[in-house]
């Protein structure tokens, strides 16, 4: 199934896409797609009703509504460093031993093609084209790869926005730099993780004013996604809804020479196969 | 006003005390003390009803009923890191040029007489008393100390547990030795802003096994907690409710030679000026 959110920030209504243009409403069976719906098992619930409702013809058009974030404001949104061994060489960085975390702050959240706003005081905002994880019940202590993807409920596009100077000018931690408003596109939808396929085969890219500048694949990350939930586990309870940002492949603004910032007025499309694709205008600060 | 949650862990209901020994249930008339009471200036909404009730003697004995955290899990906890010119020189690092931030994990947040529990394959768990802020309002780029004063609801004790093993041998980030489950006691009571007096003069101490190993005041902060909330706001948009511990003086752990670490059956008790006290017994991991 594809999740998503369509209304305006703040009041979007969960629906589920039966096809590129059309939708099935499931707003009057579930509040959100949230941390409740993820803990009892929402997904499983919905699913007849979609099946029923799309056969029955009962269906509704995208048209040129707004897609929110596919999963409501998360718990926790936890981030993978330098997953990427390209990655960490173009930012001059060690590979990791383990996974490096860091957070962004929940409500950094929006939709897949809402503005990102440059903070005040920015000179080096960037990009990250990432595959994000959706935590599907609250767990910890992992055992397993198999019992990590049993803990998952899907899958999202996220553009990982990170102003580098607050990053890594600002004594510190990275947070700084990846916790400002507009800073997590997420979506269009949340494909539910038994559609995936293999998780570490998946095209990624990400376009500034129509020039390439990333192009990955998840097959090259260092840490895949399963390792890393059941890592994460072992150092904190995962909450259902939680989103963690799994890290970007090369072509960051940062890894260019010399380096390119984002400046109001530009434009970044990204994609992931089976994910669907972002546009996000960028705008001056408040 | 001293607010208090009172009852069975994740069914605690709001009331505020009158006295040592004695409470008002609000519960009939808020649903918490979280986002939405601190974002619709709910402490003013319940002061009318806190003194009729009071002066009405509709009040209740606290006796040995337990005391939740004073607020629901908040959107963040953020954190300053080496606050204490004397606790960064005894963590054998230099004095942040400006403040250091990382994360908790929402969900660690317990009472302040709750078991903390050792985590899974922890060498070097610590403590660390604290002051807690809670933000009253949505903000962000507050300009002045004073406009950071009128966005704080009010102040907490918390002991802000670390594991020092995964706070700093792990390949990074902070967050990974702060976001284990029950490592962030808080309460017993949020006191609002216009009863703390002068917060730069609160004296903080901590024992172990009744041994006396913090002693501290506020007075010694490199950063205080006005400047702190004005300097986070830069990064990211505070959330009503979100909670921020703002550093811990001289005295942990870490600190001593040889350092202490917590074992199961370790009793600690802390408390800062105002803002009462707690006890927690240390557990085994799960």
């Amino acid at each position: 199934m594809k999740l998503v959110r369509i209304g305006a920030f703040g009041e979007e209504k969960p629906a589920v896409l039966v096809d590129d243009v059309r939708y099935v409403d499931v707003s009057d069976v579930i509040d959100d797609f949230g941390e409740d719906f993820f803990a009892s098992d929402g997904i499983t619930r919905i699913l007849p009703v979609v099946d029923e409702r799309a056969a029955a013809g009962d269906v509704h058009a995208l048209a040129d509504q707004r897609l929110g974030a596919p999963i409501a404001r998360p718990h926790q949104i936890i981030c993978v460093g330098l997953n990427y061994a390209d990655h960490a060489a173009e930012s001059g960085q060690a590979v990791p031993a383990e996974p490096i975390l860091f957070t962004k702050s929940p409500n950094t959240l929006i939709g897949p093609n809402d503005d990102v706003r440059i903070p005040r005081g920015a000179t080096k905002t960037d990009w990250e084209v990432e595959l994000g994880i959706v935590i599907g019940k609250r767990t910890s202590y992992l055992n397993t790869a198999e019992e990590a993807r049993a803990a998952i409920a899907g899958f999202v596009l996220v553009n990982d926005v990170s102003e580098r100077a607050f990053q890594m000018e600002r004594s510190g931690q990275w947070l700084k730099g990846k916790s400002s408003e507009t800073f997590n596109p997420a979506g269009p939808w949340l494909l539910t993780g038994d559609e995936i396929g293999d998780v570490t085969a998946l095209d990624m890219w990400l376009d500034l004013n129509g020039i390439r500048r990333q192009t990955g694949s998840t097959a090259t990350m260092i840490f895949d996604p399963y390792f890393i939930v059941q890592y994460i586990s072992q150092f904190t309870v995962l909450e259902p809804g939680d989103l963690i940002n799994t890290g970007t492949p090369p072509g960051v603004g940062m890894g260019h020479n010399p380096p390119i910032w984002l400046k109001p007025g530009d434009v970044m499309e990204l994609g992931i196969d089976g994910l669907g694709s972002q546009r996000q205008r960028v705008i001056a600060p408040r």
